[in-house]
C-alpha cells in the first residue's frame, strides 16, 4: 500500500535538503561554540571553503543554482525544540547541563549568517563573514553540502539497480572493515565521518552498522543529530579552530607563543574529565610540549591529527613520562585519515601502553573509493577553515606541512615564533 | 511516516507466505499441464521430492510446522482474475490465446491436492498423489517453499545490519556477473532460476537487475508471476517430465522405445515455432536423436540439459547437418549448471554455427555462496520429480549418470531398450 499522504508531501519538496538540522554538525562545534561564546562573542571572523584536491573541479561538478539552493535552506534552519530539548536533557561525556542556559537561549534563537559564493577556476570560493559564534556553525554544514552535492552529481544518471548495487558494493566494503575490528576486544571507535560523508542519509547507515557490528566498542558519533536520533553518545572536544583565532588576534610574538595555552586556560575553567583532550599539533607538537605548563601534563589525553600517528603517540608518552604521569592512564585519541589497518595498526602498538581510542572518518563515512568509473566517487580533501579573526590572517602549521595554511609570510614568522624545524611531509588524502 | 493500515495489516498475517500465486511457477509447467489436461487427464502420478545433496539435512534445518502452514497455503491459492486474464491476454511466444478456453476454466478452479510429509533420516519425505494435471502443479512450488525455509533457518539468527549486508554481498556478486555479461552483443539468457532460488524477492530483484542490466539481451524469465508483474516475456517450453511418465505408461519395450517421439508428436500438434524445442537427454541424447524421425530435425532448436554442455551442442549441430538441415538457423538451449564463465565461453564457441540462448537458473537466483558462516546458504540440489505413473515407476537416465533416478532394475531396462553406453559422470551441485 502505498501511503498517498507521504507521496504527495514529497512531491511539494522544492529540492531535497541535504542539512536538515542545525545540530547535523560535530559535537565539538557545539562545544567550541559555546567557548567562544563565553569568550570571544564579538570577534569577527571569516570562515572560506578550501578545496585541496585541485583535481576535482567543483564548480564544473556541482550547479551554483543548488548549492544556492542547499545553503539558503540551511539559513532557514532554526534549533527545533526537540534538538533544544535533546542538548539541554541530555548527559554529554557523563555531564548534565553541558550547555548553558544563557548558550542555549542564544542558539535557540541563531540563523546562520549569509554566505559569499563565487566561481573561481574551476572551483566554488565560498566564505562565511561575522561573529566567530555564529560563522564557525557554517563550517560542517557548508562541507557536508558539497560533499552529497557533488555525491548527486555523478550519481545522477545512474540507473535504479546500478544504484542500488553502488550501494550494495559500500555496504559490502564496510561491513568487510567492520569484520576486520570485531576481533578487538578493547577497541574504541567513534564516528567522526560528518564533514566529508557521501551523504546524510549513508552515515546515518555506516553509524547504525557499527552500532551492530561493533556493539559497545563502537563509542558513539561527532554529530548532534545523529547521536540523538540512534541515542548514542555525541563524541568530540575541541579542533584547531580555537588556536587558529586565538593566535590571530595575539598582538605580539609573546602573546603569539602564549595563545595555544591561553585556549586551553580556557577550556581548562570550562571542562574536566575526557574533555579535557590536547590538540597539539596546531603550530608543532614537539614545540607545543615542551613549553606546556604543568597543569596541561595533568590533562586526560592528546588528540593525534597530523603528522605520523605513532610518531605522534609516542611523543605524547615521552611526554607525559618527563612531566611524572603515568601514559597507562592517559588517553591518545588518532583521529588523522584513518582506515581499518592504520586502526588495527595503532591499537596492536599502542593498547596497554596508553588507553587508545580513533575517530574514524571519511573512510568510515565515504569510502567509494573504486565503486563507479573514473573513481568519480572517491573521497577528496575538503576544508573549511577560519582565514581571518577581526581582520588578520590565520595560520595553521600543523605535523605536516601539505597541512599547513596562511599566507606565506605568516607561515614563516609562525614556525619562527614556535620553533619549528624540518617537518616530515605526507599526502593528504583526506 | 508510518502507513499505520499497511502496518496492522502485516501484524494480521499468521505466516509470511512463500508462495502467494498458482502462476508463481514456471511457464513450462502450464504449456505442459495443458498438454497433459489435453492427451492424458486421467493419469494418476506420483511426485516426490528428491534432495540429491544429502548432507543438508533439511528436516533439521526446517521446521515441520512451518512447511506445513506453506503448503497448506498454497492448497488455498486459486488462480485469480487477474493472472488468468494475463493467461488469457497476454502473447506468448508470439502468439496469442496460447492457453485454451478449456484448460483454462479448469485451472480457474484448480486446488492443488493434498501432500504427504514425513521426515526421515534427517530429510522430509514429501509426495504428491492424484491426476498428473493437478499433481504435476506441484513441482515448483514445493521446491521454492523448501529453499526459501531454508533461507529464512539460516537468516533467523542474524542482526538487521548483518541482513542488509548480506543482501548487499548477494547483489554485488550478481551485478558483477551483469557486467561480465554485458560486452556480449548477441547475448540472449533468461531466467529459469524459480525452483531453486533464495527467496521469491530475491529472485524478482535478480530479474529486474537482468533487466536493467542487460535490456534487450534478457529475454524474460521462467516465473509467470513475475513475468506478469514486470511485464517481461514467460520463457519455457517442456522438460523431462513428458517424456518420463509417457515411457513408465508404455506397456512393452517397442511402446517405450518410442515413448520420447510421441511426446514430442503430441507437442508437434500443439506448438510450432520456437516452442518446437526438442530435449533429447531423458533416455541419452545420443540413441534419441539416431533414432529420431526426420520431422523432428524440422523442429526450431534443442535444449542442452545434462552432460558436458559443448558435446550436447556438437551432437545437436552434427545431427542436423546429417538430416540435411542448416544449423545456423536452428538454436541450441543451454540450461544445466550455468553459471557467467561457462555461459561465455559456450557463447563464443558456438555464436555464429548456431543462434544460442541461455536458461541461467540457481546460479543466477541463489548464488549465496561463500556468504554466511559455513556456507550455510550455499545452493544445493534439489528436485521435485514424477517417481510413478498408473502404478509404474519412472526412469531418467540423462546423459549424466549422476543425474539418474528410478529403481535398479527399471534403469538397466532402459539403458538396454535405449541403447545407452558409457556415459561421463559429471557433478551435480545444483
Amino acid at each position: 500500500m502505498v501511503d498517498i499522504a507521504t507521496r504527495v508531501w514529497n512531491h511539494k519538496w522544492k529540492i531535497d535538503p541535504i542539512v536538515r538540522s542545525l545540530i547535523d554538525t560535530d559535537f565539538y562545534k557545539l562545544l567550541m561554540c559555546q567557548s567562544v561564546f563565553r569568550n570571544h562573542p564579538d570577534t569577527q571572523v571569516t570562515f572560506s571553503l578550501i578545496n585541496r584536491t585541485k583535481t576535482i573541479r567543483l564548480a564544473e561538478l556541482v550547479d551554483e543554482g543548488e548549492l544556492r539552493e542547499q545553503l539558503d535552506h540551511i539559513r532557514s534552519l532554526r534549533l527545533t525544540r526537540g534538538e533544544s530539548t535533546w542538548l539541554r536533557g541530555n548527559t554529554f561525556y557523563g555531564k548534565r547541563q553541558m550547555f548553558t542556559s544563557a548558550f542555549m537561549t542564544w542558539f535557540e534563537n541563531l540563523q546562520l549568517p549569509p554566505y559569499h559564493l563565487e566561481k573561481k577556476d574551476g572551483q566554488y570560493e565560498l566564505t562565511f563573514e561575522g561573529t566567530w559564534p555564529e560563522v564557525m556553525l557554517w563550517e560542517i554544514p557548508a562541507l557536508a553540502v558539497i560533499m552529497e552535492l557533488r555525491s548527486r552529481a555523478v550519481l545522477k544518471d545512474m540507473g535504479k539497480f546500478e544504484l542500488q548495487v553502488l550501494y550494495a558494493r559500500a555496504m559490502t566494503k564496510l561491513w568487510g572493515k567492520i569484520e576486520q575490528l570485531q576481533p578487538i576486544d578493547d577497541l574504541r571507535v567513534a564516528d567522526f565521518g560528518t564533514r566529508r560523508r557521501h551523504s546524510y542519509l549513508w552515515q546515518d547507515w555506516c553509524v547504525q552498522a557499527m552500532m551492530e557490528g561493533l556493539g559497545g566498542n563502537f563509542t558513539g558519533t561527532s554529530n548532534c543529530r545523529i547521536a540523538m536520533m540512534r541515542e548514542i553518545e555525541a563524541i568530540g572536544t575541541n579542533a584547531h579552530e580555537l588556536p587558529m583565532v586565538y593566535a590571530a588576534l595575539a598582538d605580539s610574538d609573546q602573546a603569539l607563543r602564549q595563545s595555544p595555552y591561553d585556549v586551553l586556560a580556557d577550556w581548562h575553567e570550562e571542562h574536566d574529565g575526557n574533555l579535557r583532550i590536547i590538540l597539539p599539533d596546531t603550530y608543532g607538537t614537539k614545540g607545543f610540549l615542551e613549553g606546556a605548563p604543568d597543569w596541561l601534563a595533568g590533562w586526560t589525553g592528546i588528540r593525534v591529527d597530523s603528522g605520523d600517528p605513532a610518531t605522534g603517540a609516542e611523543t605524547a608518552i615521552n611526554w607525559w613520562k618527563s612531566r611524572g604521569e603515568d601514559p597507562q592512564q592517559k588517553l591518545v585519541i588518532f583521529s588523522d585519515g584513518l582506515d581499518v589497518d592504520k586502526i588495527i595498526s595503532l591499537q596492536q602498538q599502542f593498547a596497554g601502553r596508553c588507553r587508545v581510542s580513533f575517530g574514524w572518518g571519511t573512510m568510515l563515512t565515504n569510502d567509494f573509493k573504486g565503486l563507479v568509473a573514473n573513481d568519480a566517487l572517491a573521497p577528496f580533501s575538503l576544508v573549511c577553515k577560519a582565514i581571518a579573526a577581526n581582520g588578520s590572517p590565520t595560520v595553521k602549521l600543523s605535523d605536516n606541512p601539505n597541512k599547513a595554511m596562511g599566507p606565506a609570510e605568516e607561515i614563516a614568522r609562525y614556525k619562527r615564533v614556535f620553533g619549528v624545524g624540518e617537518q616530515v611531509e605526507m599526502e593528504v588524502v583526506v
